[in-house]
């Protein structure tokens, strides 16, 4: 299997980018094409030790910045992005993974020089994480591909989201809900209403509405939803999380005693830490785009590269595109 | 000051509802008429020294339970909510609180038999809570009052929390920012950029674009929104503290060096949790209506009821009701 990977991507680019690519390509017996400034990623590669491991080099002269608009996707045709997609496109690569600018990511894929585009029958490719839940993890969709969505885009995410979970991430016959204010069935903005509807008559294995609380709960395997709502969830969660943890932390610091049994009790947070980790996840995939494409944080570390590796090879092996597109013309 | 409390709002009523009002009584020198059944409700105040505290009690022969429907509003019509909403509208109380059932006690207010109506001009009344953030608290609305929305009314969702902001809660000059999934103008739903482009117009201290994350930051005072994603991040907010609480207990019970640890930490915890904690916000309060209306959680404790009534005491001081008809006039 072949991943091409944007080595341009993070924040500390090309860095963690190649450290991480050379971990995935040992761990997970995988080419990993390093897209790219060459000189940067040689330089890179030099650090490591890379004997048994395929990982080329397509060199790009450019790259889109995170602060860019997506508008830069078309002009810098020759951007590391671009050229990661087009090894996609042109069947040279099995998968693309960046952790770079999400926006430019998905215009890259779906509207950029070598775009992918849709999965016939598609309206709208949703944007997804996994977030850690008291049982395991949830996959929310749509986290901000859409701001604005038809009951029709909701329906294809949870056909989506369903496909995704039980073939990507190996959750059997996932629980798919759909997020509203309230959990009775009529609850929640007409568009949310009316996609209840189509998702009750359909094959998916929809157990209702989710609400706010469900979603750390571990009671749903696939959560469905606008981008807006989406977006804000996934950010209030990061924020409140770390707002928890710094508040515990100050009231620790006055109190010597507390200091003390904080250092004891230490091992139970690294835990608490290690489980809220989101390099852990690596990369959501962007589901509906004719190919696999994984988007990481630009904040990534070796670990979150590897792993999002992981994840695109495990999209491939599980067959995902393919299976969306039968399950779109089936539908 | 005189205030109406439901005395079968809450889960346990009228225990805590009683007890609340009989500390409000004496903390915040108000009287509280006791709405509901007599019988109970005396055998209740016999349990607590009541000398010098004015505690009537007016005989409500129904109450509205928590699984009914909003209909029940119109069909009881001697229901504890509606003689309480009763006695603002004669002017008989200067403000209503109830920990019941949120939907019904916003009927009552505004289309029940003794409704107090919307303040002219205002398209739809917004209920409003008030998070922890990491300097102090921030007073989110719409929580699930509109679940669907227009620009106006968001527009005059910032109007009005501006006002209660300052005024009810005593924030000087209020930030004001816009719930969306980005923080730039131009991002998030077609309704948000069009609520956008009015409050940049308009008079109010309007900060921008909120993002997920800033809720829980305290970089703003007021956030906006539907009362779709509203609810849902409220729901969300609670629950993700209680995984992170529950998780890292389990984590510590597994090690016995932990367990000691927290022990000596436990002072910490109990402040976290004393900020976390709903009852010292007792209630939100219902903004639009021609009235003060708090609302309090079903679960309010002793605690919780006293501190709606607090709330309660602090709009009708602030004079928020003239205010918001004054702004909503003025704009």
């Amino acid at each position: 299997m072949k991943i091409a990977l944007d080595a341009m991507g993070s924040d500390a680019h090309p860095v963690p980018d190649v450290a991480g690519a050379v971990l995935a390509a040992r761990a997970y017996n995988v080419s990993v094409i390093l897209v790219g400034d060459e000189n940067k990623i040689k330089a890179e590669l030099a650090k490591h030790d890379t004997r048994g491991l395929d990982l080329p080099i397509v060199h790009a002269p450019t790259m889109i910045g995170m602060t860019e608009h997506v508008e830069a996707v078309k002009a810098k045709k020759d951007a590391s992005m671009n050229l990661a997609v087009k090894l996609v496109r042109d069947k040279q690569a099995d998968a693309f993974v960046t952790a770079g600018n999400t926006g430019a990511a998905m215009a890259a894929a779906i509207a950029g020089p070598y775009l992918l585009g849709r999965i016939k029958g598609i309206k709208r490719p949703a944007l997804t994480t996994t977030l850690p839940t008291a049982t395991g993890r949830v996959l929310l969709l749509d986290i901000g591909a859409n701001a604005d969505v038809k009951p029709e885009y909701l329906y294809q995410f949870a056909l989506m989201g369903s496909i995704y979970a039980e073939k990507g991430l190996g959750v059997p016959n996932p629980r798919v809900g759909l997020l509203s204010n309230g959990e009775e069935e009529g609850k929640g903005p007409q568009v949310v209403r009316d996609a209840y509807a189509l998702l009750k008559k359909s094959k998916i294995n929809f157990v209702g509405n989710a609400e706010g609380r469900d979603i750390p709960k571990g009671t749903m395997d696939v959560i469905v939803c606008d981008g807006y709502v989406g977006n804000v969830a996934i950010k209030l969660s990061e924020s409140l999380a770390k707002t928890m943890v710094g508040f515990i932390k100050a009231e620790i610091k006055k109190r010597p005693l507390a200091v003390l049994g904080a250092l004891l009790a230490k091992p139970a947070f690294d835990a608490l830490k290690a489980r809220l980790d989101p390099s852990e996840v690596g990369g959501g995939i962007l589901l509906g785009v004719d190919g696999v494409v994984i988007i990481g944080h630009g904040s990534s570390d070796t670990n979150a590269i590897k792993n999002a590796i992981r994840v695109a090879k495990e999209a491939v092996e599980g067959n995902v595109v393919e299976l969306i597109r039968a399950g779109v013309q089936e539908a």
